[in-house]
């Protein structure tokens, strides 16, 4: 298929005017093939018109419609067939395996939204019965149910060009809720948008749904990203990205007349505990599981194991050693853009050079589109006073804490920001000092798991994946997993209506 | 009992040293007995230092404990007795009826919450069973559950000095889901709060409840409520109130280290849709029912019908000819305030110097702290060339907006902002010109209603009483009814937890 870099507008390809860029193969920085167009602002309010006018009917849509509309884009995706592994391969610098992997995520994800469509439980269908003869007034009948926010601006994510962009989660359970969506475009992988965006925009013609359900826009920069959070017609925006980023879309939205939602996954070094019985006893094991979590996508993952908070003694000692060594095997991986190698190269030159860091090991090394492994350690009386230490180096690396005792562990736990996880490794003897921690721990994070990474984030029921600002904009929320629905939803209550003017799912008897 | 207008903290009363103010009879501007000490800075940070230590236990309560505290403290205002009715009654001005009614709508509201608290729907459990042997890796165990978000800010309301201040439905929701609250009182009612907080402090202890679970605090101005909100402990805002009020508690709550989510309900004026059938048949009487609903609590709701757009003709000459009628009779009524009456006063100036606007009818005068009831007409065409007209004017006042046929009536919604409630009077005949227009009726407001008013709202499962911001802060939520429990809580997620480290309500087998 020919990548073809057009904007994706009212079921139309329209070249955009507003500069050109191209894709880049992340491991060389040589220019890939195809050119894309940025949006002008024209082409973000014309896709926003198209959306709001879009939102009447979709909202209202079956949800056997919706749900076989969902599915349809997931076999859209895998006929794309091996082209979009390919693209995103040179685009994101992941190998083979983690993009094949991911797009079973992302088809996963949609086939998943599609059963919770059907379920139909999202709706929150709520009836109360009415009264005309109670005293002193009569009950009113009431009927509630959950309706779509309206159309969402959804983000791609430089770390997951699959599952966190174009037809990812937040897309997914956007328009799952029943909201239209429009994507902007990741730049670092604008091939695999294209690709993407067209199984969308071939999803919602074979349904026979309003083609303004979907849009993609590109820009190289800032302005079609701010434009859209800004545009009256856009009710909520789903993010994953900087913190920085993360924060200045939070403040537009904010400052609008009408402020919305935003829903922002932004910065997190999900602390890793490890409890003195676990370390004596499996030390070296643990550290070697780590090390392999650390690396994991190049360390390039929203739930990358970036801060170990331990114990000293002997296990620690064993951990260390252990992580050292199969760190040091690890060759430099090709990371997702040249700016993101660029500032993780900086991010270990200011722990390098920090009085209270010592440098512990480093992977093998690379080239200049390539991260370089790297763990080091610090005291904890040393972590509490440097603020800048809990600052997450996004890639490939680990501060180990080291405590003297639990109590300075919970001193460390005390000063840190919200997480999306938190890891604990622990033996049974372990188990009365990790329950006196849960409570301080389930304040921190969005998900608690014990003897394992959070690295995997499973795409189900129980799943959050959010945690306490600034892990997330919205600690009440999740953006993986079936929960990641009710975002894009408000309650409305319909009072002593006749049943003819009801929505449709509200007339059934009560 | 007197009134001792102390600080409730910690259990005990401590006398305020911030300045020192009194209750005031609405009715006269009398100083009422008792006397209330302001809370200072140190004050502010002891009840949130004391809410935060008592939000681990208390979050964890057992569900039978928790449901029988909310009906402890129930039983306990029912044991207040008749001084307090009286008491809200000089404070607040208004009727014995009104005040009884809210007293039971205040203590039926806590039992509700009890019940919803026993039925346990709202923790949300859900569990994935995990598979071990499932390839490529295993598929880890989840448990999700809602925990309480932390101590949670409530701000009194002046125009519900029972049912949404001390014990109201912020504070019964937020205990409900499991937040301990500290309440800033209304300084136009202390007394009745300073009668509400000790019935509240009695069931905290009778309950062997932590006493930091609830605190009250005086202030006259503003200085309290902004340090509760910035408090780092203070983890949600419930406010009812100004439009002002709540956009400044917004704006200090995203600007702390770590925003918080506010609850503000602040400013609707209620549309009330006439259709052209249901005003030939029924336009007298729709005139006076509507008389009626503008002048309860002296038009002091925050449901009240501020806003009529009708279609012209008879019908319609028939309904202001009736509602005419029927407000010319209406004696003064009592306004919360002085500070009430005056800006209510100053507001129907406004309207009655309005070149666009032509008054129609007010009722009976009064003394300077009455309100007497107004109503006013104006054309669509200036309607929509005016954004002023559709500024609150807090009281019995309402405009009638004169439409030529229904398509203008529908621009007139098109320039409305959000709302809590939007009302549609309607015959058989108009069924399918409302059909037409509920998908924007929905997106305008948070509860529709059939040929009734607003002014009842029913505290119940189906109820939405929220709506798109300005009405609400964040119209995702529901201020009244069960559903209010939501915006206390969030999600998190234990994997491969060991089920002794698992909190009690996750422990059940999967």
């Amino acid at each position: 298929m020919t990548i073809n870099g057009n904007l994706l507008v009212g079921g139309e390809e329209t070249r955009g005017s507003n500069g050109e860029f191209f894709g880049v193969e992340a491991a060389t920085g040589n220019k890939l093939e195809g050119s894309f167009g940025g949006a002008t602002a024209a082409d973000v309010e014309r896709a926003a018109v198209l959306a709001w006018e879009a939102f009447a009917a979709y909202r209202e849509t079956g949800l056997e419609e919706r749900a076989a509309f969902l599915e349809k884009i997931a076999d859209e995706i895998e006929a794309i067939g091996d082209e979009l592994v390919e693209r995103a391969m040179a685009e994101s610098g992941l190998p083979r395996g983690r993009l094949e992997g991911e797009r079973g995520r992302t088809t996963g994800q949609l086939r998943l939204f599609a059963k919770e469509v059907r379920d139909g439980s999202f709706q929150e269908l709520r009836f109360d019965a009415g009264d005309p003869g109670r005293k002193p007034a009569p009950k009113p009948e009431l009927r509630l149910r959950n309706m779509a926010l309206g159309p969402v601006a959804v983000f791609g994510a430089s770390n997951f060009p699959l599952a966190f962009s174009v037809a990812g989660g937040d897309t997914a359970s956007a328009l799952a809720a029943g909201c239209p969506v429009i994507v902007k475009a990741h730049p670092a992988h604008p091939g695999t948008s294209d690709l993407v965006g067209r199984a969308v925009q071939r999803a919602v013609a074979a349904s026979n749904l309003p083609a303004g359900v979907f849009a993609l826009l590109y820009d190289s920069g800032y302005e079609v990203g701010q434009a859209l959070v800004a545009d009256p017609r856009i009710r909520a925006v789903g993010f994953t990205g900087s913190r920085r980023g993360g924060l200045a879309l939070m403040k537009t939205a904010a400052e609008r007349p009408q402020p919305i939602p935003v829903y922002a996954e932004m910065s997190s070094i999900n602390p890793v505990l490890l409890f003195p019985n676990a370390l004596e006893g499996r030390g070296a094991e643990i550290g070697k599981a780590f090390a392999g979590s650390l690396v994991l996508g190049a360390g390039q993952f929203c739930t990358n194991p970036g801060l170990i908070i331990a114990v000293e003694g002997k296990g620690l000692d064993a951990f260390v050693a252990s992580a050292k060594a199969a760190l040091m095997e690890v060759s430099a991986q090709t990371m997702l853009t040249s700016g993101i190698a660029k500032a993780y190269c900086d991010g270990i030159a200011r722990l390098e050079s920090h009085s209270e860091v010592r440098s512990i090991a480093r992977g093998q090394d690379g080239s200049q589109f390539e991260g370089r492994a790297a763990l080091f350690e610090t005291t904890a009386k040393a972590f509490l006073a440097h603020r800048e230490l809990q600052d997450e180096v996004f890639g490939a690396a680990g501060l180990i804490v080291r405590c003297r005792d639990i109590a300075e562990m919970e001193a460390v736990l005390g000063r840190l920001e919200g997480q999306l996880t938190v890891a604990l490794h622990i033996d049974d003897a372990d188990h009365a000092e990790a329950a006196r921690l849960r409570p301080t721990l389930e304040l921190l994070a969005g998900r608690l798991l014990v003897n394992g990474f959070g690295t995997g984030v499973e795409v189900s029921p129980a799943m959050v994946h959010g945690g306490p600002f600034p892990a997330t904009s919205d600690g009440r929320s999740t953006s993986v997993g079936t929960l990641a629905i009710y975002r894009f939803l408000r309650p409305v209550s319909y009072q002593d209506f006749p049943t003819e003017l009801l929505p449709a799912n509200l007339r059934k008897p009560s």
